[in-house]
């Protein structure tokens, strides 16, 4: 899922998304709260209507960007206060609030409010916060079950290009071709998401795990990873607590990875993952290549005819010359920017494609170890 | 004519200024020479080759620019010697490395040096500037025509989406179409264009008309025009001065103008205008609709669930809320700029496609006359 923090995937419109094939994008709670608020995008008939996007969306519960603020912020069994990173206001996100805040939001796939165990935290810190967090995963799934009824859809008209959105959904009556428009209707709901938590502890994820699946939920996520933990650990961590969830629910890796981590965690059963790298290493010039990551910034590329990347097809590596891209980045021109986030968009979403092929074809294995094989310059 | 400054016309691929249908734009000499270099845009056929634009270019001399730079430059006979604004460093143009720079960026029109004369300026400052021009112009006449075949296009593929760049040419054989690509090759060549100066005054814009049409260019622009002198001024230095242009040679307005602005010139016989306007304009949040202009930015669009202008078929128009944009640029948010400036260069050329369409009704005066009545909010 790319991320779209502010109802924008950063300096790409939307119907560049579409043509790229993006199936789900994904909103941050905490960023749209603050801006434009919630209630404005309520009235647009939620995300999907504000920002004219008419596939899936995903919304964060606003609890890791408020842990992320450190000094600003102070959690109780109640909730957590936070203050505002644009102008110092303090607010308070309840697992209640940030799921009616989701409800509002209208993203088909909502997160319960979890707290992110901060690392290193010694067992019984660790405990004691997977402990909140499933006091707060029961709330947030009263919360949403007495009020799941409110999301701003009904017959909201969502512009897109002339695909179909979702051919299910429209079969289904949920969604309705109306002269150019998709119109979410009724009929169709959002999910509620639960978080594993439990920090570096097996054990403490398999309790985590097990408890937060009595609570039911339709998909499940795992927390508290990419925390400045090492990458081995990680993914020890990733393989423990899978093998404690349904393998009829997605399993959804937050904040995940680069493009070897996410074929590695899609080989081991994720189902679904979200990652800033690939918009942000763009707006740094870092580029993701089937022949490995490129710098463009630099001084060996400013006469370099070669696309981006020879084995790409998207539209940045159809018609442009690295050169180009080198001039657009070193001139500070803006479709750096622009250029840069399509070929990576392009290149997370061609890597995911291939990993679905792969596993319709029953080759993960091969495919797996064969992906990232080709040799680096 | 959007102006591409850089190689890019900010924010936007090719791709969509293809689809706006844009069939030339403006290249700054001054600012490619600086960065990525004559040179760098030579080696890949040109900037039709570099940027990945299949359609017309025009590249300015570099003049106007240098004479901007006030204190970092100094004019002589032989040239102007200027100071980079990028770092300092000093550089000089000649008449003919003007067009030598020209040829190696190979525009389709490209401009001979001119002296952009100071407002305000007395008739003996004015006359001696103008007569500094045309001798420049008979320089630069004569550096182009032993040196055009330089120019850098000798079957270089130059990529565009499925569109057809210029049908005449590609019936002469100028242009063929290659396996997805168009082929810039030979019998094509550059067009040097002249320039007018004179000033406020009307004698000596006749005489330089006179003496530079003796000169002979496939097309004249009338320069030192939106210089500081008031408006009516403007129009009527461009009134008296098209009287003296041939009619069957294209006539360029450089640096003009509004919306209202470009209808006006159009109708009083111009056939070429560049500017600025639409695309930095974007960039502030001002926007140009048919019910007159919007400042994006103010709080009184926050909830606003129109389109930007309802008359208005772009892609901006026909997805997008006047919320959603006030939210984008509120939230600094880089698609702010995309969209704001493909709405903007999607208002000009509309404006200028129905002024092309009234000519041939032969309705000039009728629909110059009703273009911009209509109720202003």
């Amino acid at each position: 899922m790319p991320v779209g923090t502010a109802a924008s995937v950063k300096s790409v419109p939307q119907h560049l998304l579409e043509e790229l094939g993006v199936q789900i994008l994904l909103g941050n709670t905490y960023h749209l709260y603050l801006r434009p608020g919630v209630e404005t995008v309520r009235r647009f008939g939620g995300l999907h209507g504000f920002m004219a996007w008419p596939r899936a969306i995903l919304t964060d519960s606003g609890g890791f960007q408020v842990f992320s603020l450190n000094d600003l912020r102070k959690v109780t069994e109640e909730g957590v206060t936070f203050r505002s990173h644009l102008d110092g206001s303090s607010h308070f996100f309840s697992p209640e609030s940030a799921v009616a805040a989701q409800i509002a939001l209208g993203a088909d796939i909502i997160m319960a409010l979890d707290e992110c165990t901060e690392y290193p935290a010694d067992r019984r810190r660790t405990q004691a916060s997977m402990e909140l967090t499933l006091r707060w995963a029961e709330r947030s799934k009263k919360y949403f079950d007495e009020h799941k009824h409110e999301v701003p859809w009904q017959q909201y008209p969502v512009p897109s290009t002339e695909y179909p959105v979702n051919a299910a959904a429209v079969q289904a009556g949920a969604i309705t071709h109306n002269s150019g428009y998709w119109v979410l209707g009724t009929g169709y709901s959002q999910s509620l998401f639960g978080i594993i938590q439990g920090g570096m502890d097996l054990a403490l994820r398999k309790e985590s795990a097990e408890r937060t699946i009595e609570i039911e939920f339709p998909g499940y996520a795992i927390g508290g990873l990419s925390v400045g933990e090492p990458r081995p650990r990680t993914r020890e961590i990733v393989e423990a607590t899978l093998e404690h969830l349904p393998k009829d629910r997605p399993r959804y890796l937050m904040g995940v990875g680069t493009p070897e981590e996410i074929v590695e965690y899609a080989g081991l059963g994720i189902d679904m993952m979200d990652c800033v790298l690939p918009t942000r290493a763009a707006r740094h010039g870092l580029l993701f290549t089937s022949e490995g990551k490129i710098s463009i910034k630099q001084a060996r590329y400013a006469q370099d005819a070669e696309p981006l990347d020879p084995n790409c097809g998207c539209l940045v590596c159809r018609r442009y010359s690295r050169a180009y891209l080198r001039h657009l980045y070193a001139a500070n021109e803006v479709l750096a920017q622009v250029l840069n986030t399509l070929h990576n968009l392009s290149f997370y979403l061609d890597t995911m494609r291939r990993v679905r092929h792969s596993i319709q074809l029953g080759e993960e294995s091969r495919f797996l170890s064969s992906v990232w094989s080709r040799p680096k310059p």
